[in-house]
């Protein structure tokens, strides 16, 4: 049976181009920081990926710092400064600031003190878009980046962070973007790589896997890949209202990514329908991937205002420019088979008990 | 022009057993974190890959945390434990010790405390290797690992860290090894990978690397690989001396890494004899890669007690399996021609001056 991944939000497939280029990587021998040819050619392939990545960004390349992923580049920039943020933001952001700042009912989230918040562009689980205030000091770009156009230089905040794997790069590659000037205090030291902001030899074959991704996702997007995803998103959530009456998308009424979908169905658990479509061929997720395998009721879903027993009842089914239509059909097909046999057995359950 | 790749101790060029294991990776699609089919596909191969690389250490897989390299592990095991070390210790490790052990003629150091030191198995320049004290807290294994046999768990120390990159894996890929039960805060936060002690989603097609070379690796040491490979720089040695009369090999009287050669010309400066050889098609190195293009006096050397004036006349040879010794006799070669020259200048001056 044909698998059908549906969890582009935690690991997008790697693209073709990113594939190549990593092919191509392994041919480089020397160490970036190496004088000789070999070391300068190395050089120069990271530094020529930093301008891609830079202008699929909207940013220049001496701003872009390289980093393990994202969750290393928010430790980067977020640790010691006690930043307030929201309860959605991912738990890379969580574990460094102070969850004081309010989200309405539709993911929204209102920011008193730019300077002193932390506040991602988009939302992992609701695909929720946020307005970014001028002057926010950080920004969680990863969900953004490659599925909505934007430029750091005209977003008006101080720092963003993204990794390669949510645009079909490789895992365990990301950036810290930053505007020229701000201060960085290098957390793993003993080398000058990265301008002294962040030391260690380079993962130059993941690095120009995320360059050639970057390009690609951005082409993408130049073409319009936007309208093509929301469109399989949006008439995924018309077949599953159409056919489940106490389903809701959480985040549905805000701007939102256009390859993700929240599904509540109050009773249901998330967990339940994950495991069941993943033996039904599908590859979907009941919140962050980040938690190593554990469950939890979504933080997203309850800073919302969803009571915390409803927010565990949700999942995310999450696209991306390669997923044929037809998979998401069938996908819906399949998930409102299992959803009527979860409301027989339920009203089966509600019937016995009224014996 | 074939180029001369004599640098293996800034990187190790990527094993073929490597590159193929990466290919592979690039089609595995989940994140190992996810529930689903496509996700425990993913961490099962990453379990793999921990369990082949606590082979190669001689150590348990439960022990092993992967990290963006060697310096990342070394900010992960140093930072804020005021260890003591040695001015021979790399970068990645100066920046977290108080230097306070001295080093001997011969490159030795002395240990009066182990459970309050850190000390390298292997140098990166000299080769020189250390019996490393029973008790040790932190050993810097990353040069000796895939060089000379050795087993983690037989060394008696709590805790070591590698890379990938010097044994044939890809550049920014490494791994912390800890004794069980040795507490470890992480630094990078907000998930539970690596059993909370190193968030963020793993790099796995580095990894699969790394475990690909880590096995090669360990074959070519189980058939003998380090005598061949001594065998050639003991060549390079003895040509040298031979025709070089002022040239001596600092550490040579200690047990060195088969593969490491350290070659001191009073008077002629590495940095200029690296240029010349890289010009002359090889690539060789005047210390440590790590300090993006900076040349400075060799702080291992000083520590030897050489003479700062005279520590920045020295170059590092660095071979590895795959060199060939006709390769490597060409480099003799050459080196002699443009020392022979250097000579005649340096005469030629002296004569000048005595006009």
């Amino acid at each position: 049976m044909n698998r059908v991944y549906l969890d582009w939000n935690a690991t997008a497939p790697l693209r073709r181009e990113a594939r190549e280029a990593m092919l191509g990587a392994t041919e480089i021998v020397g160490n970036p920081s190496s004088v000789h040819a070999e070391g300068r050619a190395a050089k120069s392939a990271m530094e020529r990926a930093r301008e891609e990545i830079a202008t699929a960004l909207g940013a220049e390349g001496q701003d872009v710092i390289f980093t393990s992923g994202a969750t290393e580049a928010a430790a980067l920039i977020l640790a010691g400064r006690d930043l307030v943020c929201s309860a959605i933001e991912h738990e890379a952001v969580l574990a460094w600031c102070r969850r004081e700042l309010a989200t309405d009912g539709a993911g929204r989230v209102n920011v008193p003190d730019p300077a002193g918040s932390a506040l991602q562009l988009a939302n992992s689980e609701t695909g929720v878009i946020q307005d970014l205030p001028e002057g926010l000091a950080v920004s969680d770009l990863t969900q953004a980046f490659g599925k909505i156009p934007f430029a750091f230089n005209w977003l008006g905040i101080q720092a963003g962070f993204v990794a390669a794997q949510k645009l079909g790069g490789p895992r365990g590659v990301g950036a810290l973007v930053i505007r020229r000037g701000t201060e960085i205090e290098s957390r793993i030291k003993g080398g000058g790589q990265e301008q002294g902001r962040r030391a260690g030899t380079e993962n130059l074959i993941g690095i120009m896997g995320f360059a050639a991704a970057a390009r690609a996702a951005q082409n993408d997007l130049d073409q319009g890949i936007g309208e093509k995803v929301s469109e399989m998103r949006d008439s995924l959530m018309a077949t599953l209202e159409s056919g489940a009456e106490m389903v809701t998308f959480p985040g549905r009424e805000s701007r939102r990514l256009p390859n993700t979908l929240s599904i509540l169905t109050p009773g249901w658990r998330g967990e339940t329908q994950v495991m069941q479509m993943d033996l039904a061929g599908f590859a979907i997720s009941a919140g962050s991937a980040c938690s190593s395998g554990k469950v939890r009721p979504s933080s997203v879903l309850t800073a919302m205002g969803i009571a915390p027993e409803l927010a565990g009842d949700a999942i995310r089914v999450s696209i991306g420019p390669e997923t044929d239509g037809r998979d998401v059909a069938r996908f819906a097909e399949a998930w409102l088979a299992a959803h009527a046999r979860w409301r027989q057995r339920n009203d089966q359950r509600a019937t016995a008990g009224r014996v």
